[in-house]
């Protein structure tokens, strides 16, 4: 089967050229497992600092050897539990880029993709949801007459944020996206009531003009300066969940932190979020959020391509910030 | 009346040779409100800050006029409010360095010292002791099986924190003070586990041996590296109450901020606290606080100096950090 492993160890945000497709052999059927063919393979960022190492402790992938991380979404064609028949359609949390993945029938969620492309289960309706669903419903407990911001809006996790903090009654919701084109598909297709454009001069004091005092609920992908941001927007008591940090996964020298005076001065409540904690809830996050994606309440643009050869180039797009909406290879 | 004042206007740490004593005019007692012969006065370390403009934009007090800021108990001499009587014992918030305030009714809070030295009006039973009941369980909601940590432990605010939390059935309440001496007062008379000393080589490490990843619960008064310390010690899900940093009021650099990836690695809630926004909930934390206080569950050391002269020195020493202590003057 074709595979897409690291060239080589890399120490710097990953580029195209560190990749590089190869065949491997194609694996068994588990015991108790079952083998996926993978249709669609998700590329996220907290991928970029796990390939040097640097994501909550665990080892690079080895180069030339080793499955890149990835989640996937692909078809049952062997199956060797009582869970799964072949044909089941699946989410495999450890899909890797290749064409077969191999797992526990655990690692294969059954899903429903009738009447949706089954690439939402990549975005909306997988981990990115469930990101924006932990942080919204179960941290920042969104509502009625909540006003909120996210960073990264134009990504599946900013733009879930916002859409279910819309579909839970918050008053007004607001992004920060890097570019017009970005911003556009936030304001429009999203449906948020404005996004801000960080690459555009003056836009901070644009954003303080329309929610100076007023935020109540941000949500961060970016990094400690967006944050900082962010907080000195919000009203007394706003609540801030700490998800992402893309801009700084790759910086060389360690950033500045959060101004402790000001978390006190706001009497601000910020939520550090691992989604991993919540993979537990995932029957209540499909609950809520399924019937919005198939009602056209939460939709999400894809930055995808065809071919698992393509893979290396959405990836380097997507460390440069340079896609519009979800990264995702279809095979 | 005398009085103590600043000699000119400020912008440093204040030291005694800031304050002079003065002869002021003893004020009249104000429509409705009532004149206090105060008996003691509280130091506290905002009051620093507020001196030099500092403390939540409040302008400082005008050199050779205006009182210092500062809580006080005392009792009504005059009164022209059907709320107070002449002989009621009385909390002042707004009772400045000087021997009478003459204050609105409502800034008169009628205590009952039955049984109980005054001052404690100005330590556990008073702002410090609110200050510390909200952090624990207003906003950590501290409990069963936590353990907890806060700094400036011998202090009044720190000294309440770890024994409101052992009151509320928190399993382990260790302390951060600087010295052996307030070390000692934390562990014997606080009944803390520990007290850590942090002018004492390798502290650190002692106090991780002890207590990494084990924390549930932190209260911060001293400074973000401090916050770091503790967050580094945390277990999943902890919580911190941020509460003050007195040792970064007199800072001349911006201090480095907290560490955001710590905050979601942690998985860590952070709460900023301002105890003004508690005041509303007196009655509950005197309903809470006062039987320890009279049963003798809650113990706090005084630094104690009698005469107004004397307010500039015990000041200087708060500043210092020398207090072993609620800082206060009495009358």
């Amino acid at each position: 089967m074709k595979q897409v492993v690291l060239r080589h160890a890399i120490d710097h945000k990953p580029r195209a050229a560190d990749f590089e497709l190869i065949e491997a052999e194609r694996p068994d059927c588990p015991d108790s497992g079952v083998l996926v063919k993978l249709s669609h393979i998700s590329m996220d960022p907290y991928v970029g600092s796990r390939l040097r190492g640097r994501h909550m402790g665990e080892a690079p992938p080895q180069a030339g050897v080793e499955a890149i991380p990835g989640h996937g979404v692909g078809e049952v064609v062997e199956s060797r539990s009582e869970t799964h028949a072949v044909g089941d359609v699946a989410y495999v949390m450890e899909a890797g880029w290749r064409e077969f993945a191999a797992v526990p029938a655990d690692g294969a969620r059954k899903i429903d993709p009738e009447g949706l492309d089954r690439s939402v289960f990549l975005s909306s309706l997988g981990m990115p949801g469930l990101t924006a669903w932990a942080g919204m419903t179960q941290l920042a407990g969104v509502g009625e007459g909540d006003m909120v911001l996210v960073d990264a809006a134009a990504g599946a996790v900013g733009g879930c944020v916002g859409q279910i903090a819309r579909a839970r009654g918050a008053a007004e919701v607001y992004g920060i996206a890097g570019g017009a084109e970005k911003c556009a598909l936030v304001e429009r297709s999203y449906g948020f009531d404005a996004c801000f454009d960080y690459k555009a001069e003056g836009w901070a004091d644009q954003l303080a003009a329309r929610v100076a005092g007023r935020l109540s609920v941000h949500f961060e992908n970016v990094s400690t300066d967006m944050l900082t941001l962010a907080l000195s927007n919000f009203k007394p008591y706003g609540r801030a969940v700490l998800c992402g940090l893309a801009a700084q996964y790759h910086a060389d020298a360690p950033p500045a932190g959060i101004p402790t005076g000001l978390i006190i001065g706001k009497r601000a409540k910020l939520h550090g979020l691992v989604v991993y904690d919540f993979y537990d809830r995932w029957d209540r996050f499909m609950d809520e959020v399924a019937p919005l994606v198939r009602s056209g309440a939460l939709t999400i643009a894809e930055d995808r391509a065809e071919g698992l050869e393509a893979a290396p180039a959405v990836f380097e797009r997507l460390m440069d910030g340079a896609n519009v909406g979800k990264a995702l290879v279809a095979l």
